[in-house]
């Protein structure tokens, strides 16, 4: 719920009983900012967010987001909710946000949702991209959102390795060492790298994810694609479940949030 | 040739003998650039590979394109001569270049030529590609990519004038007023326009193109798609070769010099 500061008791009452939960889905190129996450100092989606639908509503809004990007992590589909006054109609109010909104954060989709929707808890499936550029010159108009990669990578030996991740596994071994979660078992439904010419994708779709899981999926992944290690590494890292047994996180750049399911 | 300014006439007879013609294929994000063409007091491409070459040939290096881009279009495949002292093997000079130009511009070939190559004088066919968005709201990663038109197109009327500029004609009505060019017959081989979902291409091969011709024609498709004009105003535009009765210069974030023949 939204705190209303500085109106009297009964104003605050007459607001909050017109306010109603919705959720908007948004895309967002994470270059400039410090990730999804409010913090004090720093440029972030969701600060920007919140001040542009405070500046819309004339009372202090918050916003809660499903997946919490890093800095330099990009969204296709990221999906959040928030209490607004009711007044406002929907396709308005979505023109008038994309309208104070930096280009570089849109909102696609905005929608009511019944009181008990919850951007982050309610989401039952999570897919992730992670872009490499595989050549010598990175085209320009990938730089900022792609992990560029000099060094031909050996493509059928990465998805091997790809292949193990799926199913229900302890992920403590590709969780940053920092991570906070005490239940580190997730289930993957879809693990895959895909390859246009010089473009691969690796994409992943679970129930959930630990901090920096896939891009230490990804840095592992790469360092068999450049034969550092064998692909069978996954299968003793996620036995082990010790993340000095995993790779170097890969760059936040190629990370891209497409879609959660509610 | 390269002037060789502040050596003695010795050394520089020496330099000049050493000096080889070498073309450069390249790309660029035109965003930050006033344009390919040395300007003072701008940053240009040409100015930034200039300074680049000179740099690494440790003497005045002079850069000649094949096609004058204006400010904020881009290139997958501009084509540039130079003359560069032979020292330098071609790979390590490709890589030393691209080491020290910004991230936005990229060496992809670098190749000799024989002396009677000519950028600009010796291209065959060129090929521009104009892209558009046609929706509400713009992805993020296409801001300053596209031109992004939120009124729904008529594609298929769009198409119908799109047809009607292959062949050779006096393009007058397509350059921009101030051109200074005094022949503007112009043959158009392709001219098609192409859709998937709501991204729409315009890609057109031609023998050259005059000053904001592309854009000029882009413009008054557009307003065909937005029916403001009958796809015929194409051939009375053509028939009249008076630049007042084509449509508005369309943006040039939309624009890419993607090919040129040689």
């Amino acid at each position: 719920m939204a705190k209303v500061k500085g109106i009297s008791k009964k104003a605050k009452a007459a607001h909050l009983e017109k306010l109603k939960k919705y959720m908007i889905v948004l895309q967002y190129l994470g270059t400039k900012y410090h990730g999804w996450q409010i913090q004090s100092g720093q440029i972030t989606v969701q600060g920007v967010l919140r001040d542009a639908l405070t500046t819309l509503a004339g009372i202090p809004v918050q916003i809660s987001g499903a997946s919490r990007t890093d800095s330099g992590v990009h969204a296709l589909g990221q999906v959040a909710h928030l209490w607004f006054p009711e007044k406002e109609t929907i396709p308005d109010l979505r023109k008038a946000l994309n309208a104070i909104l930096p280009r570089d954060i849109r909102v696609l989709r905005l929608e009511r949702v019944p009181g008990h929707f919850h951007a982050q808890k309610s989401a039952r499936k999570k897919r992730y991209e992670y872009r490499i550029f595989n050549g010598p010159v990175l085209p320009p108009f990938l730089y900022g959102r792609v992990c560029h990669i000099v060094h031909p990578l050996n493509f059928s030996e990465m998805q091997r390795g790809t292949e193990l991740l799926v199913g229900t596994h302890d992920f403590s071994g590709f969780a940053a060492a920092t991570t906070s979660a005490q239940n580190r078992v997730r289930e993957i439904s879809h693990s895959e790298f895909t390859k246009r010419g010089r473009h691969l994708v690796y994409r992943v779709e679970g129930s959930g994810f630990l901090h920096h899981m896939v891009r230490n999926i990804v840095g592992t992944l790469l360092e068999v694609g450049l034969e550092k290690r064998p692909y069978t590494d996954v299968t003793s890292i996620l036995e082990s479940a010790d993340r000095r047994n995993a790779g170097v996180t890969a760059v936040p750049e190629g990370l891209y949030l497409v879609r959660i399911w509610y």
